[in-house]
């Protein structure tokens, strides 16, 4: 069974994603359609980039990813479709799938172009329906990337917001706020000497806001803590509680981790 | 493998849902089931039968669509089967199958009554569980439909909001407001001449509103346009905004598409 | 195919289910994952624990049902393996599982230790990705829970708030408020005498509230009842409203059912 992953922006109030499953199954009966995401803040290129590099190597070899925030929908921006030597990508060329594709190798990109694949007629507003979700399904059944469309030689990058690394400390900032209020960095785990062990301060806006722990309840409940996350990053948390209300963190927000 | 579509206003906040896949699964470990929406306001029975009508047609042919708002549960209202020349459809009579069933050429209705298909004993207030989901599944599984229960004539139809159409304007309202704060009309693309070409102005309430455009960025960010959405109706949307929102918009407000 | 469900405090706004189904469809290809319910309010064990007991018998036998609301993940609580004579369960030790169970044939209780069944590395913050995903893949694939881990000889148990039955009256309180602000006491249906008939009377903080009903339409649109709600369980309603709002019932609130 072939696996499909829905990134979207499309929400769960509507019918939309359950419109585009049915379009693949009636194209592909034995697809496995899982749902990633479909909450992503409406139009939020970059929060979809990450939740999408969070996630897609969790799934099994072959699978087919499909994301879409797709501001430009019915422009004539592309739409592209990525082969790496693990799984294929499709979503608008926006730099949605950039982040994911940074760790993979890369073998084939294509625009895919070929209405032969495309439900007929295509909305000017609903590509998920009309173009995302055939080709998925057709690819999903084996049919090449190649067929879709022509060959590109590259696609459009969202710059990864590099943290400053310095011997005494590391600047860095919140790349996402998940559902906890957890606020997610872009410091990665294996830049932090000595990797989660105590003796690390995390500072915001010069003043001293928590120690690094191994896990939630290495605080007082209510407290703040610094934590390696599940996706590998360091993140800002209280345990029991909404770390990005109470001390209002969003995307964006400088964060400092020192040595002592 | 059979496909079963859901349609509720059950929510995903509790276990009503999927404790109606359970049931289901028990029956036809086979079925694929797939969520059209649960997030219809509740008791809503208008927005639910105009999401199964955009959606519904998207699905493979067999296809079992079960759709459930019904706020007289437990009363002596009616449980309706109406079998199409495509599709399946299980609901209360209220009205809700009826916009979809517009579209189809109906071979058979049935009043829901065979308790030998329900699950027993039969709760008042959640017959999503004990009456369609087992259904559902003995439909996906091949049990025709006459077994159900005694043959019908007709069912509830709710009356569809036609507008007005003139030879200078068409005069319809607003029926429906999505996620993303798009206000669909009545006002089907079919019906306006020289479909989606600029020419054509929208009014609400006598005063000029926006024009027709054909992509959402066919307006500077944050400008209102009218656009033919994936439904086949004239939507009121904004590039980037939320047009429900900046502009009060609402199932029943009156919107008038003139040509120059 | 085997079933697995999936109960949890994780949401849908990020990728944390996605990412579990990603894992086991790694596993287990032909696994069908069912969400009961991602909504349980963050941390709220009793929430999660009720939630999992209203449902999970509704389940084709054999299901294995996951449930994580997990405020120790990280720490050294233990995560537990129990099998009755329909169904498996895993979850953290924390009374998660002990409301389902207490309705079970147990026939087997482990602590699920063994590496070799997880995903590596361990996070500290998500072991739904990095241990019960890939538990519930393995035990679903047909691997025998001994395997997994040390026999216990029991789990902890949450205290089920047995309501006390008198003669004349039942006094109870409200364990669960639903979707639709149905406020769900621990009164159960079997505890009343002549179960759903008229003649009993519900009182709040002494005051006479409203009457026991059979459907919701049996007491005027906007007006409030008791009714004998699908979990089998009294519950407070409104006709057409939301009781819980409009009279501030909450888990715990005092409910009295009193007899004529």
């Amino acid at each position: 069974m072939a696996t499909i992953s829905l990134t979207t922006d499309f929400g769960t109030r509507d019918w939309f994603v359950g419109t585009m499953k049915g379009v693949i199954l009636g194209i592909n009966p034995r697809a496995g359609i899982v749902d990633v995401v479909h909450e992503i803040p409406s139009g939020d290129v970059r929060a979809a980039a990450f939740a999408l590099r969070a996630s897609y190597h969790y799934f099994p070899k072959g699978t087919v990813h499909v994301a879409i925030v797709d501001p430009g929908v019915g422009s004539n921006r592309r739409v592209i479709g990525v082969r790496t030597s693990s799984y294929s990508f499709i979503g608008p060329d926006n730099g949605l799938l950039s982040w994911a594709l940074r760790n993979e190798t890369i073998k084939e990109i294509r625009s895919l172009e070929n209405p032969k694949y495309f439900l007929q007629p295509i909305s000017r507003t609903f590509h998920g329906r009309d173009i995302f979700a055939p080709v998925a399904a057709h690819l999903s059944r084996g049919v090449a990337l190649k067929n879709f469309g022509p060959s590109l030689t590259q696609f459009l990058r969202l710059p990864w917001p590099n943290p400053r690394i310095r011997d005494d400390r590391i600047e860095g900032q919140v790349i996402y706020v998940d559902r906890f209020g957890n606020a997610i960095t872009n410091i990665e785990a294996a830049s932090i000497k000595e990797s989660g062990t105590p003796g690390a301060c995390i500072f915001l806006e010069g003043k001293r806001f928590c120690r690094v722990g191994l896990f939630y309840q290495s605080v007082p409940q209510g407290k703040p803590l610094g934590i390696i996350g599940s996706s590998g990053f360091l993140e800002l948390s209280v345990n029991g509680g909404n770390a990005a209300q109470e001390f209002r963190l969003g995307t964006g927000t400088a964060v400092t981790l020192r040595y002592q």
